[in-house]
């Protein structure tokens, strides 16, 4: 059944949701968006997520078209109008669309927002249990991925590879190390029991999940290293997972082919999910 | 007055051509694009742009909707239809819309196929007389530049710090070497009379009309050489010029500020762009 979708003022059929071929996010990828997850019919951590929008958008000097307040009431409102009670919402700010094709920043132009929501079990997907394979690519990005663009060309190559290998995710690999999956962040658990993802900077996306999940570790006095790791040492771990609003939590069990730890969804990564499933249920708005 | 664009196989106003918001360039900038000149109502060096266009869509497997043949055939309908003397035809196909929003690559989805044209006078634009003032930026793409896709951010933002600084281009800079301008190919004309253009790579994009004023030079007898240049080298150079199908050859009489040569056009960035809008002309079909 078609879902309803929300495009500059107007909430539409998701088929009819359309916006201009002059608009900068269709031409120029000249857009920032970002994804919340939807549980019991309520937007999980999105005030992290909104957080995150409003820095993505001044670091390209991009005004947004609603406040942050207004923004999550249209979210709200199209989680209300799609009955939904477990998926995502998207959503995206663009420069808008000129009258023209330019490459500078247009004026007088208001900026697009577009949204829309899609159904989709998070809490009971089957990779939480069996895992997902994760290949490694080469990171070919641009140098400010801590900006949530949607010039995501290089991320869609690197999982469409992902998927044709049959994995569930793709790492990217720069000077050695692991930067962050296409769409997710990679944490390992050492044979010492500390967990380590890479830190925050240019080189990747300051991911929401990453940051609550390495919030809710510390809490519970588990260690965790922000660093950045090897293949060498995520193959040599006792477990590997990833962290994402539309996966939350989600097991790796190899990469490329070789098995990380006993090539079985390890005991953290189960327990750092249920943590997470509990935050984001009871933090939910 | 509203011109005719095309859009999946319809003729219709500029103003209500749009795609889906789920549309594979909107939300992923999974799309490639070319841009045409017209002159005398006649596509200039369009062969190259349509194998272009061929090569980038095959560098990331991305089918096109329609033969090259009837890509043209539109190009030149579109023209008519616009009654247009001199301007540009945009183009642009992406991987289409899904039902969802998802980074593999679609199953059984039509590629989108859109076209738009604008009016301008290239041949009498006063910046051919005037020369441009360009910058220098940092060049933070990603590394397959040599793919002509619409993540067009990292130019949005180089192109909008020059325009920002009253400059015509921005030149991006990388280990010390100039790349290429923001949507331009960046030329110097040394003190010895060689015209110096960085060769083809993963690094630029190999531009249409950079390929035909390096040929109509070596015709001419002038030296050419391809290799990357620094920009101490392009203020010590007799003079610089940079090429783009939308602006054929232009004068580059300032570096952040600083003269390039006498500071003024030069005879040779002249000499040129006679010779390309000869060829231009003599070749539009």
């Amino acid at each position: 059944m078609d879902s309803i979708a929300y495009v500059n003022g107007s909430f539409v059929p998701l088929s009819e949701a359309k916006v201009s071929v002059l608009d900068r996010g269709f031409l120029f990828a000249d857009g920032i968006y970002e994804v919340a997850a939807v549980l019991d019919a309520k937007l999980v951590d999105n005030a992290s997520h909104l957080a995150r929008l409003k820095r993505s958008v001044g670091e390209i000097a991009l005004e947004l078209p609603e406040s942050l307040q207004r923004i999550e009431e249209i979210q709200k409102e199209l989680v209300a109008r799609n009955k939904l009670e477990s998926g995502l919402v998207y959503l995206e700010v663009t420069r808008g669309a000129d009258t023209g094709r330019d490459f500078p920043f247009p004026k007088g132009v208001k900026p697009t927002l577009v949204m829309f929501t899609s159904v989709k079990d998070i809490v009971n997907a089957p990779a939480a249990k069996t895992g997902i394979a994760v290949i490694t690519v080469p990171d070919i990005r641009w140098e400010r991925r801590d900006i949530k663009s949607v010039a995501l060309l290089a991320q869609v190559l690197a999982k469409q590879a992902a998927a044709a290998a049959g994995a569930g995710e793709a790492w990217m690999i720069e000077d050695g190390k692991v930067t962050e999956g296409g769409s997710s962040t990679a944490f390992i658990l050492t044979q010492a029991d500390v967990l380590v993802t890479r830190q925050n900077g240019r080189e990747i996306l300051p991911g929401c999940t990453r940051k609550a999940v390495v919030k809710l570790a510390e809490e519970r006095q588990l260690r965790v290293e922000e660093r950045a790791f090897t293949v060498a040492e995520a193959l040599a771990a006792k477990e590997a997972f990833i962290t994402s609003a539309s996966s939350f939590v989600q097991p790796v069990v190899s990469i490329d082919g070789k098995p990380v730890g006993s090539g079985k969804p390890g005991p953290m990564a189960g327990r750092l999910r249920e943590i997470y499933v509990d935050f984001a249920r009871a933090t939910a708005v």
